[in-house]
């Protein structure tokens, strides 16, 4: 029964409870103001969300921390992530349903990830965003506190032909814990992404989007590997040729990696297979 | 019974059908029409395929996209491929016969892989090529897009003693999806490569040729961990001595290491026992 | 019966034995005069340790060589590491417990690791030490070699917010054979230390302590990726923005990565299920 | 009873044999002309030259090139190494005597290592060696072809901290196909590496050696992690501290990395186990 200040207490607080702890019993009173349920997601969505956390900690992509969630596909304001768990021991029964304030519907006493409000926020200001990752791959971290822009190397990372922005959490909070852990920072999150595919945050990580969950999980892949991929290659120190976004542009029209069909069958039977 | 636009739009378009969808079903009356098959390959041919696709797999030449070809040895004018799969996921079942059109024999409504006219052409062009592999190592990306050439660095690299060419797409077609998904790029590609053992790919890959499945497979590996030494090299500074032509000439003349006979026993093992 | 000349040669010094060779038998004489036992430490300490030397080593972190000790939970004069051991292989019969001289309690002739000084005297100067590490990561190897000192890159290693101090065992004792094995070096590494987290050792490794087993296996992970991605970003060749110390300062006070809970429970999961 | 030309063809030349073909068979009447076996070596000896192989496959140092071999305990003038085939699958079996000119002595048909002169001159011309590795470890290649010397970056590569030399084989053979195929090349690499633990060939690899196998063996792989820490440090920009040659020989003298023994263990477990 007992959570983690990071995770509970805004909830709480947004709902004007008084709030004396940092580490506060949820009681069954408190569970039954939860928002209502949109009813079960489908099977499917179920599955491959969990599929999700195990590829992307497969793949390197997830280590013990980051996480991926999936717009439930009955309810536009519903969201489906799991609790607070290392990504690689993710199972169904782990998935809870949140609302857009990033409020679970059922949290059981159960600890939750205090940066759900990046999941949100996103939802509430895309509607095409069907999925949200949310990681810190190495490789990224780079090109978010440098003055070097990350670029599509490749047509596999066609879907950053249109740029990748980079949240400074700085420029509207000043110094804080660098976490998203709250509405107000998910929102400016949110503005920094805009309309494109990722966000890099600084001294972060990257929250990716995608209009099902192997368009994301796939652009998470990609992402790092474009990433490594440009480093290597100003580290050769000769002119590089980026892809024009003329060319990212007919990628993407002539179907983005046909949606990862190919290498998400792959990666579930590896991932699922442990 | 449903493909996917990439991949068969262009063959039928080439027979003078009427596209009208991205998405079209194959009717058995099409698949009468289909080019007659050479009879089948040797059963020691299929087996090599299937563990080519798994070994540049597990050596992490190849992940959820690229692919493996050989000629059929019975028919100069026919090569083996499997449908669109990812390449760890190949068996022989998935194996199908193509002419050098890129038309396949029997697909039975399977998915193929877009860029199938890779394959068919060089084989055209190239009549000493009997397996010829495409695939989008990280390692290799750098080098096509950059004004920094890939180089010999030392014996195990000697096939590439005589240049690695670049093509670029764009210089014949302009602005496209960076894809070789019909027979016209596939010639344009060809003719990049000339009479060279691979043809680095600007922002897209590689495509690498042999003249026995493992020799395309050995180059394969070879390629990739002489571009990850190469861009070590350039890293520390100082000057390189690159192999000379003469000597990458003479590892060449005494039999480019063995025909990869060594690591050939030992990848097929390690790849098959999985 | 037979131990290395490292390891307990200076012990034996230190109790002003007289001796004639590098390989020394301990007599059951010997034994009897070690230092008494503070009694049987809490079980689950001794678990955590056991899954601390295995972590390391399925993380790359530790190879075989290096070790991790932890404070008796009983006697703060009394600290757990084990025997000489490439950590992968370590088990509870092979945890010993020592004073704060590094003097074992019951070595039974047991080799034992001549840095185990490193561990003994950052126990006797910082009370708030409950575990150390001593490792070779490659990674942090350049950063106790180099004029470029070790940043933090992003808020999972805002615990080097306040900065990573060298420790270059040349300035106290001139040309010695590295290792800190002998209470003298070990009270100047302690010094250099300080009040901070880890303290490199130039053209040696490094030392990380935590106020629990799993901060300090939680921080020497989290130390060789910063160090990774630093790297990495500075072979972008742009201007980098580290994390602010005031912003490593509020991560910290925020609960440093929530004590590593989360992924702890992985990393024992996976680390002893092999 | 087909061996292949690069194994057999110089040993034929060397007993002026007339060879018309760069394939030859090898008859029973020469295989009785092999030199006189000196004994079985001590069991101890092939179970850990076993090891090595499968030891240095595991650790990345060997792929499916490369070999290790160990001098006879019993006969100063013999060794033993496998026959032709790659280091993962090396088993006691395939282990056979050689002379100091590189003749097996029972070959029994069996393809034999091109490169097996290199072992043979290094036991001729260094007493004090008893076990020979040979591999291409790309992190190595670069200090091989690059005016950017290898040097010791920490106490673990104390055993370089007199100098790693670099064969070329184009000052003594001009032009060649790199490989150290006769008894001339391997007495040119020998003398190449001098007094020194090993030796780096340009374009091509390097040979590492030991008074045992573990310490050849340990010493490969820690040469392997020193070139890419070098290769790190360099990449920060800064100025470097290596290693001092004081420092170094004083590792040396107390005992280099104990021999190796700690890590030995865990690595022959690991290899074996599979």
């Amino acid at each position: 029964m007992v959570i983690s200040s990071n995770s509970m207490t805004k909830t709480i607080t947004r709902r004007s409870f008084l709030v004396s702890s940092v580490v506060t019993a949820v009681s069954t009173a408190f569970a039954a103001q939860a928002p209502a349920t949109a009813g079960a997601p489908d099977p499917k969505l179920m599955e491959d969300l969990v599929a999700a956390y195990r590829i992307l900690a497969q793949q390197g992509v997830l280590d013990g921390f980051g996480h991926v969630s999936a717009r439930h596909d009955r309810a536009a304001n519903r969201f489906i992530m799991s609790r607070s768990l290392a990504p690689e021991l993710v199972t169904a029964s782990d998935l809870i349903e949140f609302d857009l304030d990033a409020n679970p519907v059922d949290p059981r006493g159960r600890s939750l990830y205090s940066e759900r409000f990046i999941h949100a926020e996103i939802y509430r200001a895309r509607a095409d965003v069907k999925a949200v990752v949310h990681n810190h791959a190495p490789s990224l971290i780079p090109f978010g506190v440098s003055t070097v822009p990350l670029r599509p190397m490749y047509h596999m990372a066609a879907f950053i032909g249109n740029g990748v922005p980079v949240f400074d959490i700085r420029k509207s909070f000043g110094m804080t814990d660098m976490l998203v852990s709250d509405s107000r920072k998910g929102r400016a999150l949110a503005e920094a992404l805009g309309n494109k595919t990722a966000v890099l945050m600084r001294g972060h990580g990257v929250a990716v989007v995608g209009s099902t969950i192997p368009i994301a999980v796939g652009r998470s892949i990609y992402l790092d590997l474009n990433a490594r991929i440009e480093a290597q290659a100003i580290g050769l120190g000769g002119n590089i040729t980026y892809l024009d976004p003329q060319e990212a542009q007919k990628m993407m029209d002539s179907g983005e990696n046909r949606a990862y069909e190919r290498p998400w069958e792959l990666w579930k039977a590896k991932a699922m297979s442990k």
